[in-house]
């Protein structure tokens, strides 16, 4: 059935960016079958009562130590030479979210992804001030003054609200988040399990099989 | 230089029962490796500020349904078919874990350790229950009085102080967690990464090399 794994993202979560930065990678074995989807890790935590691991575990020095460990073994592990943490972290990433619903409209959706997550987690820059959000737009030669204005139109927002309460009714509670049919895999350390069973399902049941 | 993969338990943990059952199958391909280490959870936990997951994510329904769901994935990967949720959880296991300092000084460690697991994740029994756990070692061939009198010895009682503060200074903060030399990983679902950093230790340094 299942012929995509769909990534639920958003770009305050370093741990999507990782994901996001791996996904070349399990596209050179599966062919482009990644499907990025936003959704608002604010309103998802607000929906579900969840937490981020920095909040979470903030009383807990050992568990966040054992957090950072992993992260670093991660990016090991895939090369991922460019991550920097962001020294404004937490970053509010509204505006951020509603603009990759306007990069969506106007057919910028991937630069425009690339574009913000290299500015999150590469420049370390504070995406949450408007003037270094246009700037890092301006830089990536995306029409920055055109996305911002359609980011505050009352159908790109109510479009965010909508996809992120997509993944909080399919049981989502962070970021990232995949599926593959209807089997959730939760974080980036699962994207191993996510490629096993994008296999298993496309041969239990191959092209065609059901159509 | 490592030779062994450390496992810090305790029999309260549901996560530590089913890396238990997985064990064997490990032990299939890299050989007898695993030195099994009691560390009190609770007192892990009153030492790091951490908290079960059942109670960390009371308030996360989403979040507490999908450790459901990856339990029941890993039991279904790994066939452990006996494995039930313990009616009686959250169980005190400070009987329990001194017993087992008690069961390897009188070298009945891991019959012990079998019979108490078998008790708690297969039988579901109530085993801070005293006459429920006497009973359980019993029917076990194991010699109950002798174990449940030992493990009152103020020396048993400081040696599960001791191993308890060992994992606790390594920088563990809950159970399962391993050791593959001073590479901690934390959790049932880092089974197949712990292997992997063994056989890397092992084929970086063969044996005998550094001795």
């Amino acid at each position: 059935m299942a012929r995509k794994i769909e990534f639920y993202f958003d770009f305050g979560s370093p741990n999507a960016y990782l994901s996001h930065k791996v996904i070349p990678d399990i596209e050179q074995r599966l062919g482009p079958v990644f499907e990025y989807k936003p959704a608002l890790l604010g309103g998802v935590f607000k929906a579900t009562g969840n937490r981020s691991p920095a909040e979470a575990y903030a009383g807990i020095p050992s568990k966040l130590a054992y957090e950072q460990l992993e992260t670093a073994r991660f990016v090991r592990r895939h090369g991922v030479t460019a991550f920097r943490n962001n020294p404004h972290f937490p970053v509010n990433t509204l505006q951020l979210m509603r603009g990759v619903m306007a990069a969506r409209d106007l057919g910028v959706f991937m630069p425009y992804v690339e574009a913000v997550y290299a500015a999150m987690w590469e420049r370390g820059l504070k995406m949450d001030d408007p003037e270094v959000f246009r700037q890092a737009l301006a830089d990536a030669g995306l029409p920055a003054d055109e996305l911002l204005a359609r980011s505050q139109d009352p159908e790109v927002k109510a479009a965010l609200v909508t996809a992120t309460a997509e993944l909080v009714d399919r049981g989502g509670f962070g970021s990232p988040t995949f599926f593959v049919g209807d089997q959730m895999f939760f974080g980036k350390d699962r994207l191993r399990e996510v490629e096993e069973e994008f296999v298993r399902q496309r041969e239990a049941e191959p092209a065609g099989a059901g159509a």
